[in-house]
């Protein structure tokens, strides 16, 4: 049975010493999260987690959700005392608006509680997870009496919320929704239709579910112009806020998944459901990205928690088991029949590129994070302005690159394993298996890359990259002097100039022949989400050496940062070459082929 | 549910206008294999696979094998069926020993089957492929007696056969065994002790079965060499060549895998069963790795046939699926609410990634397997010799770069699915978890790896890899005046290059340090899969335009071959690159952190 251990003191170099959150006590709610109140609800969490949610991880694998005729679902065993125990500790309000039964606590506090909570039972942890998407989505384009009447359940997640996107011929492609609403005169509407692959849509755990559900307005405009959002809750909610008639809207299925099983994956069919427009008509895409933008943040990091904790249980795996001699003799352990395979270079190449690839991930999650507090909470118009660039621009890069490198961590993981990875009891298939829906759910990695090359490059004439650019150059001019960051600084300018070159070439092929700016987009991401790791291990390192230069007790973790930085640098960095290759070569021979000839 | 079409037109253009195997209608079998008789058997074959065993791949991973109390292993419905249908065509024997119950037949003829038959169903292939693998070891080491006693029901598949290496606690380390042998006075011996994780170690369909088991001879010496090999059948033959008692072997267990859950993984207890010594005392590695070789190729093979099969489903999938518009307008299709997403840009990347990738493989796999034809049978030493060099260092190529990518065709597949790719009942999860093991079994990839460079590199003075140079300078040279070959041989060159490289850089350093062999040797295995796949791309492209110049029928069929060589060259080839990047990297930030600090 696999364990995990919360990687506190990762979670805390990034606070405290990279990022630096206590620069911001002077915005609301940074000055509630000083570093031992950061410490106490981190050791907390981490006890939660741990404790209570990893140990149902394999039992959800193991039972999965079952469906009852009358459409009710109920979640593995444990799930719903391990979400009591949750609701009662207020673990979904950390950050939630204090306005609306949050308590305010920065963004980047509550991530580090999500990565737990995802590490230690991905499946577990969607439910409060899209209720966490829900709540923001209501909070940015729902009315006053909306937000008094979901919010503060939401906050706490007595309530569970979904998103309710999909349909059997629209995925990807949301002009193409058919469920509909028809206006009621009382300002209510009568949603019809089915809805797929609702995650969460249906369980036992929270007293009432409060969908969000994408649907067209009767007469309104075709495609993505006539699509507005709703509020369908599977209680109606009467003025007192108690819970009223059922609603006519129920759970017609479970899909049979790859893995995620304890999380309950549902058809819904709306039966003439009473919904609540939020927001304008018509104009429901732009607060349901909201959610989304907020859903694709938590799947990235999904990918960052699922990769870590099977790296863990693959590092105890390779210093436990004896197999081997280590090819130098004086590396042998000659009183042992043979040596751990932690020995092995091979071995010791999977676990390196999963820790460098898993602490880079959680540097450029958290920076994004503290971003997203920053559009959230700073007083100065510029900090916001750069934010908001920056969480657009970043978005699709911690989506895909996180989900595509963590998945490939959780194999490396199995790998170290041997035939003991691909035995479900020792739970590295789960991992695999769970994980594998973090490249297509939110949309797929491949339309992120598309969102990353087609829309967020060229928004705001470009600047979020030019921000980028210049924060790279800036610390680049900064430290260009230090002996000690010389490695970090030579592999970061030299990302930089290749993604630079890409971008050029994207600007000088792409708006000419669309298809150019398809064919390079995955490999433009790949580049990008490499030089933000960059960045990202740069910083680290330079923290690294300033608690060094300060003298520190623990000189070893700090020491040990910058080897696996220095990893990073001379065997995963130089990836960016061969991506700057492929953008280089351009559609022709991707699209050479006529549909026929596959 | 997915379906498959046997690649046969792509087998033919390998086998009659690359590898010209009609060249060698002077060798035994060869002339009886003939252009009409191959056509043939493919055409049969595939009917067999895409008829019978395929409809039976899902069946077989939703029932699984089921063991009763006695020990006895019931196979999912239907395999035992399709399993007799196998033995009365005799599909088992093509390529055996006419002497010993074979049909003579070339194995690259049998290749085409097996890839079909693995692509079809691969837990039920396993069956077969492993009594194959007993064959070639029986007759590599046995004596004439046990090849009289066995080889012809094994040739049929009547009998099934199994390799038991792995035990608790050994796996990769073999000088790790503990199940002993004692022995009898009479020949026999004792054998006991547990084996684990033994494919088709016990099942309903074979009415024997040939168990080949490592084991130290009481007295012995440790380690690998005191480890010899037995025959231990089920049932113990009597001289007639009827059946005789049950032996004292028994499964104890069946392992919840991954995947193949229609292949029966057992515990395999041995409880002084009575054993028959295959060659020498304390020889038995020798003679168990001509069965684990075939079986390195025969796992190789199996990557490619899945990730055949998974692309096959990606395309069909690719073409219905209705979502979003071209990028381009002057392709998109307005009469339909949306476009194919094959349109898209990304998704011809997954597939052409995967298309490519399985010609390239099919043909290294091919023209390896072509090379065990001319070690068997030519009469000619130098040729014989050369193909005894290139046997040795393509398997651990073969095995791990084709295991490995046919894992990633898999994901692409099931990534051109989207969110369907993830439910169960679309196919591509199989696909994905069946194939995991692949990168395992048989020696684990990594293994491979450090059997190229450990063992492989260095053999018989470094001449295979000469050889291999030789053949690739000898081609450069005779089509460097082709300009229509012009990129494929730059290409070649570039690659040829840059391994030649990585082997000096691994002669000046890995001697020195091993771990720096150790740390290189998964990027240098993947740069020669890489460089050989160039020289097969090549070889491709040289036979399609010769086809052209010769005017042709189908030229579409040769000019997309062309294309697709086309795509390898411009965006598969050049992770050569980076693969020498990380092998001039060293072992240093690879081994640089304590075991502790991970």
């Amino acid at each position: 049975m696999p364990s995990y251990n919360a990687p506190i003191r990762d979670m805390q170099f990034l606070l405290d010493d990279v990022l630096q959150v206590d620069r911001f006590d002077n915005l609301p709610g940074f000055s509630d999260a000083p570093k031992d109140v950061r410490d106490a609800i981190m050791t907390e969490a981490a006890k939660f987690a741990e404790e209570v949610l990893q140990p149902l991880n394999r039992v959800g694998d193991l039972h999965g959700c079952t469906r009852a005729e009358d459409g009710s679902v109920t979640t593995p065993p444990g799930f719903k005392e391990a979400y009591e125990q949750f609701v009662e500790a207020q673990w979904g309000a950390l950050s939630g608006d204090p306005e609306y039964g949050g308590q305010g606590l920065p963004a980047i506090v509550n991530l580090c509680a999500i990565e737990m909570l995802a590490a230690a039972n991905q499946a577990w942890a969607m439910y409060p997870g899209l209720t966490h998407g829900a709540y923001a989505a209501i909070h940015a384009g729902g009315s006053e009496e909306q937000k008094r009447t979901y919010l503060p359940k939401l906050a706490t997640c007595e309530w569970g919320g979904t998103m309710n996107l999909t349909e059997p011929q629209c995925g990807t492609d949301l002009g193409l929704i058919r469920t509909k609403a028809v206006p009621q005169g009382d300002g209510a509407y009568k949603i019809s239709g089915q809805k797929i692959w609702i995650s969460s849509g249906e369980h036992d755990m929270a007293e009432n579910i409060v969908h969000l559900v994408l649907a067209r307005i009767e007469g309104g405009p075709e495609g993505v112009k006539g699509i507005s959002l709703f509020i369908v809750p599977k209680f109606l909610v009467n003025e007192d806020g108690s819970l009223g008639a059922r609603n006519a809207v129920t759970c017609g299925g479970l899909e049979e998944k790859m893995g995620i099983h304890g999380n309950s994956t549902c058809v819904m069919n709306y039966d003439g459901a009473t919904g609540f427009l939020v927001g304008e008509e018509h104009k429901g895409l732009r607060t349901m990205f909201v959610m989304m933008n907020e859903a694709r943040l938590g799947v990235g990091l999904q990918g960052l928690a699922i990769s870590e904790v099977a790296y863990q249980n693959a590092v105890a795996f390779a210093k436990d088991r004896l197999q081997s001699r280590a090819l130098r003799e004086d590396q042998q352990h000659k009183d042992k029949p043979a040596d751990p395979i932690i020995v092995h270079p091979d071995v010791r190449r999977m676990l390196m590129d999963t820790k460098a690839f898993n602490e880079g991930a959680r540097a450029f999650a958290y920076w994004t994070g503290l971003h997203g507090d920053l559009l959230q909470r700073s007083p100065d118009e510029k900090v916001r302005e750069k934010a908001g660039d920056y969480m657009a621009l970043m978005t699709p890069v911690v989506k895909a690159f996180l989900t595509e490198f963590g998945s490939r961590g959780c194999n490396d993981a199995l790998q170290v394993f041997g035939g003991s990875g691909y035995v479900e009891e020792w739970g590295m298939s789960q991992f695999v298996r769970d994980i594998r829906i973090a490249l297509i759910y939110e949309g797929t990695n491949g339309v992120q890359a598309l969102d990353l090359v087609g829309r967020k490059l060229a928004m705001n004439g470009a600047r979020p990259l030019m921000s980028f650019f210049a924060e790279i150059d800036e610390f680049i001019a900064e430290n260009s002097s230090s002996d000690d960051l010389k490695p970090f600084i030579d592999g970061l300018a030299d990302a930089r100039k290749r993604l630079d070159a890409g971008t050029q070439w994207l600007m000088n092929n792409g708006l000419a022949n669309p298809n150019e700016a398809g064919a390079a987009s995955t490999d433009y991401l790949r580049l990008f989400g490499y030089t933000a790791f960059a960045l990202m291990w740069a910083m680290m390192a330079k923290a690294a050496y300033a608690k060094l230069a300060e003298g520190v007790d623990d000189e070893t973790f700090y020491r040990n940062k910058i080897a696996t930085g220095r990893y990073f640098i001379d065997r995963m960095l130089p990836e960016t070459a061969v991506h700057l290759t492929k953008i280089e070569a351009g559609a022709e021979s991707m699209m050479a082929l006529e549909a026929e000839a596959f």
